[in-house]
């Protein structure tokens, strides 16, 4: 993406200004994405003069906003290569995803002694879910440790593998330190025990070109507030057959063939999985973020960050006393800490200079405990940024170092 | 309210119009509310120069969200009389809400022998859950039979309690029948034998004053739609010390207090209870929606919406051959059934002249089987409703009768 398209972008984020209508350098897009103007349009069309639910209605509009909910399902499904729509399940967000699975397809497929797989560098939500699960079942949790530079090994990986292991649960892209995994490989690794493998791809689907087939993974989870659509909405991923073996996550509305005080009988996925009144217009708006996304492509997303997370590391080594975490090819993500400053200090300084990075443990506390800092300070990229946010952060960062001084 | 009020607010809310921008006659306001443009400016702002992610950021603005979703939050439980902000767990719907209550309390406090008391007219919602909870348990479910007017008949309730029941979960008024359930009765009959009391306020929320130390129930959910405000979110209240004693339902960033392969502490409520990124704009959305129907007076509506429906009843009377479910007085709801025509059919025949109602088991399939039908048509009433969307829904019928004649 050359310099001029990425400035034509940003007049399309109305969240890219303060509120004096100054540039405001955002560097936090790992947490949550801002939204182009197209996906703040669909979400108001949606809520207003196109309004009704879904599923239940006679009238035209309610017909009219279930093919718009379910298009939007079918767009999902094609951007990201699965099979069939039905592989589709809206979901609040990658929390939930991951929930949804540990829930059903954990608790009636792993049991005590089974083992599950994760990383050091796990996020929260690819942790807890799972150490809920084995406390439930009596499962065992393995811990794949890093490589030096702060890659999932691999081959410690395969060493970990057992019969035993029924699942492996792994980060696509690392939310603090931008590692890439070789996802294809793992679910490789994985299946070659007779394990499944779930992606967490909550940095990779607004960076990657996603293709389920070529991964050849069994499980896939992302947010729509981090590609640059709304709140309130995920995408669970699962290959067809393993959805339909999965009993029901919540119950209610919509995801029931019949139901009477004598038994009930649900519905096929995807239906079985979306209990209650749909995230309606949250699925329009994801429609439209998408849309928005695979216009410019998303490998030229990849291309635009690493290169500028690469600029950011190479300017940041010039500096003296600056620790740099994670490996040289980062998508996008770069963790950092400033000797003498804590990184709650340097994001504070910062922000007044309308330059937002994120400072904490990033919900991945034992990847601190692995790092052996409580915090780290991080810039992540997105479709918008570009070298004046780098500039920015860098005039900070000095500004922060002279206080400091 | 004065029909002079209700025209005024019809043109707060851009979803009252056909694409024609003709009157569209919306009477399935008991399915999902339209939003006054309060609402869609409330999300369109949040989506666009004020969004930031919350609880995570050291910058301004995160913190400025943050501010707004806990604000959220206290105008919730300062709109249904909680006796702080903790009670408050934002939830994606009350589906969500009462699966959390039965995979949660359900799942530590019933076993084997224990008894659930439900009722004939529940929504599945409010069935399902408990059915699956009653599966994994071994508790039995008792179903509460209504009065000859479909209400949730108090004196059977009565007889069915026993110190075996640990949960007593009816709906606060039908979304088919619009019956008002004598709450605070139900409530002390539930406690007179030890059991907690839950409250499907879906219909009711939008309609009647809350105070929830005057029901003294135990926990009670309602959607954001369904009261004018986004899909997406809902409600869920319980009583602090419920809340205190209950495990996490799903787990991930924000409901941790320390994440550590050895071990994992939770928050305490409410964020316990809400993992991952928050529907962080659809709080901020709701908060503006509650604030709408607030500036009115809920109670205003009540009186609004069932005098429409008593109206409605009393023209439908007039008509031959036309059947009348549920109590004279309903809060806002009336459903019918016209002799030799299909409810579907009449919607569809409806829906050309800009009149919208809802035509089939409305989620109630019980309640069906007990009226001895598979479906009915039903007309619900908002607080934009008025004189003129009865009349054109009389028209309509009267053109079905002429073409079913």
């Amino acid at each position: 993406m050359s310099e001029t398209d990425t400035l034509s972008r940003k007049i399309d984020f109305p969240g890219l200004l303060t509120p004096e209508g100054e540039e405001w350098h955002y560097l936090d897009t790992a947490a949550s994405a801002q939204k182009p103007q197209a996906v703040i349009d669909a979400m108001s069309r949606a809520l207003g003069k196109d309004y009704a639910t879904v599923h239940r209605g006679v009238y035209s509009r309610s017909a009219q906003m279930t093919l718009g909910y379910e298009a939007a399902r079918r767009r999902v499904a094609d951007f990201i290569g699965a099979k069939s729509e039905n592989e589709i399940v809206f979901v609040r967000g990658a929390t939930e995803a991951i929930n949804l699975v540990a829930a059903t397809w954990g608790m009636t497929r792993i049991g005590e002694g089974d083992r599950i797989v994760l990383s050091t560098l796990e996020h929260h939500s690819n942790i807890v879910p799972w150490q809920m699960l084995a406390e439930r079942t009596g499962a065992q949790i393995d811990v794949c440790p890093l490589t030096e530079d702060g890659q999932i090994d691999l081959g410690a990986l395969e060493a970990l593998l057992t019969p035993r292991t029924k699942l492996v649960s792994l980060a696509h892209v690392s939310n603090v330190l931008g590692s890439v995994l070789d996802a294809r490989k793992a679910a490789d690794l994985a299946h070659s025990v007779g394990a499944k493998i779930l992606l967490d791809g909550c940095q990779a689907a607004p960076r990657m070109t996603l293709d389920m087939a070529a991964l050849d993974c069994d499980f896939y989870a992302f947010s729509g507030h981090k590609i640059y659509g709304p709140t309130g909405i995920g995408v669970l991923w699962a290959r067809e057959e393993l959805l339909d073996q999965m009993p029901p996550y919540q119950a209610g509305g919509a995801m029931i063939e019949k139901v009477a005080f004598e038994g009930t009988t649900y519905a096929p996925p995807p239906q079985r999985f979306e209990a209650g009144t749909p995230m309606i217009t949250e699925a329009i708006a994801l429609h439209a973020a998408i849309d928005y996304v695979d216009a410019i492509g998303v490998g030229r997303l990849f291309e635009h960050e690493s290169a500028l997370a690469a600029q950011l590391r190479e300017e940041l080594r010039k500096l003296n006393a600056v620790t740099l975490y994670g490996p040289e090819e980062s998508a996008g993500i770069v963790s950092f800490a400033l000797e003498g400053v804590h990184p709650h200090d340097l994001g504070t300084i910062l922000d007044e200079e309308n330059v937002a990075i994120r400072a904490g443990h990033h919900c991945a506390q034992p990847l601190m405990a692995h790092l052996g800092v409580p915090a780290t300070a991080r810039a992540s990229f997105g479709l918008y940024s570009d070298e004046n946010d780098i500039a920015a952060l860098m005039r900070g960062i000095e500004r922060t170092r002279r206080i400091f001084g």
